[in-house]
């Protein structure tokens, strides 16, 4: 019985893997989406996002079962009980690419993305990769050392975000309103992207040390 | 034991509605301090966020142990598997709270909200204010008619958020980019407090009814 059970639970670990695989692909194919205008690429990440959703609600019925058949204690039930708070980081995860998704859909066939704003973004999606594959590899390997260079990774993202914000407010900003708004829901949407990643890599850090995490990254105090 | 272990559980619920009280109030402060630009009341929304992370900490480990000295199971287990998740959407309740405060904060002695959009930003406060009372009582009576009371009020939150947008992309608008960016993070911050609002509704439809929430309701898809 217990080889079934500790089968079980390298299976949950290994359905995380997937969650993290699954949006990162999300995350990649909707910053081209965005940069790009690819009307075909947001379309795919918005219609692949009810299959993170359901792999988030199939973990949680596991986890329960498992708790509630096997009785666990200790490192077992902590793995469980992270479990089922990093199902919930993933999936908000893919619901954060998805929303930059159809930022890109939305303004199909114009590009959302202003030309001297490119660059920025195009750094944001890419230590959003960054981030997500780290994060898949922390899980897998319960790296603690790996889980750091998250949180230090999660500062780029944030300084991005700074320069994103001193672009929108510079004089020169000839882009309007509605690409103000958009380029602020698009920072804020990689940034808690980049939270929720930490928050995966503290939890992690838990299941190892026993040390609770810390409440999530804080926002940025852009306003 | 049972009875020590059920008064434990109920423990945790008293504990809940006290969250949600105390999210309440931080959002009442944060309104009113965001409309009438008072400094001292948006630092006390500020200095009382750990008061609420250190709650969600002590509910966290307690349901932990619980679950580990009792080891539960149908309905107990599902209250304190689902209290754990609620715990969350308070904390991000409290967070949020606190991300309009700090908006209150930074632009002071300003007023970060222009007089036009005063009346959209109130009625989006006032729903919060009365979706987290109806929150508090429905954690406190495990009332599933309340709860879909909930999430039509959501949806008021958001035509509010979407009169929001109107206005801010109409040719009238005449505070430039700054007051644009501010206002469409604060929105977004009403926005996401009712979504956890809804969140924690379903959680308690989850526990009396043993139907699985849906995921939280989607963001709106303004950008």
């Amino acid at each position: 019985m217990r080889d079934i059970y500790h089968d079980e639970l390298d299976d949950i670990g290994k359905t995380l893997v997937t969650m993290a695989r699954l949006v990162g692909i999300a995350m990649e194919r909707a910053t081209n989406a965005l940069l790009d205008g690819d009307l075909a690429g947001a379309e795919s990440v918005i219609s692949s996002d009810p299959a993170v959703d359901a792999l988030r609600e199939e973990t949680e019925r596991r986890c329960f079962e498992m708790i509630a058949r096997q009785q666990p204690v200790a490192t077992d039930l902590r793995v469980l009980i992270t479990s089922l708070h990093m199902v919930q980081d993933l999936e908000r995860m893919g619901d954060l690419a998805l929303h930059i998704a159809k930022v890109a859909r939305l303004r199909y066939p114009e590009l959302a993305v202003p030309a001297d704003i490119r660059d920025v973004i195009s750094q944001m999606g890419e230590v959003a990769q960054s981030l997500v594959s780290k994060v898949g590899d922390v899980i897998d390997g319960r790296d603690i050392e790996l889980a750091a260079a998250i949180e230090a990774e999660d500062d780029s993202m944030d300084a991005l975000h700074r320069k994103l914000f001193t672009l929108l407010l510079s004089p020169n900003w000839s882009h309007g309103t509605e690409a103000a708004i958009d380029m602020t829901l698009l920072g804020r949407y990689y940034e808690r992207y980049a939270d929720h990643a930490v928050a995966v890599a503290r939890r992690i850090v838990f299941i190892v040390t026993g040390v609770r995490p810390e409440p999530a990254p804080a926002s940025l105090d852009i306003a």
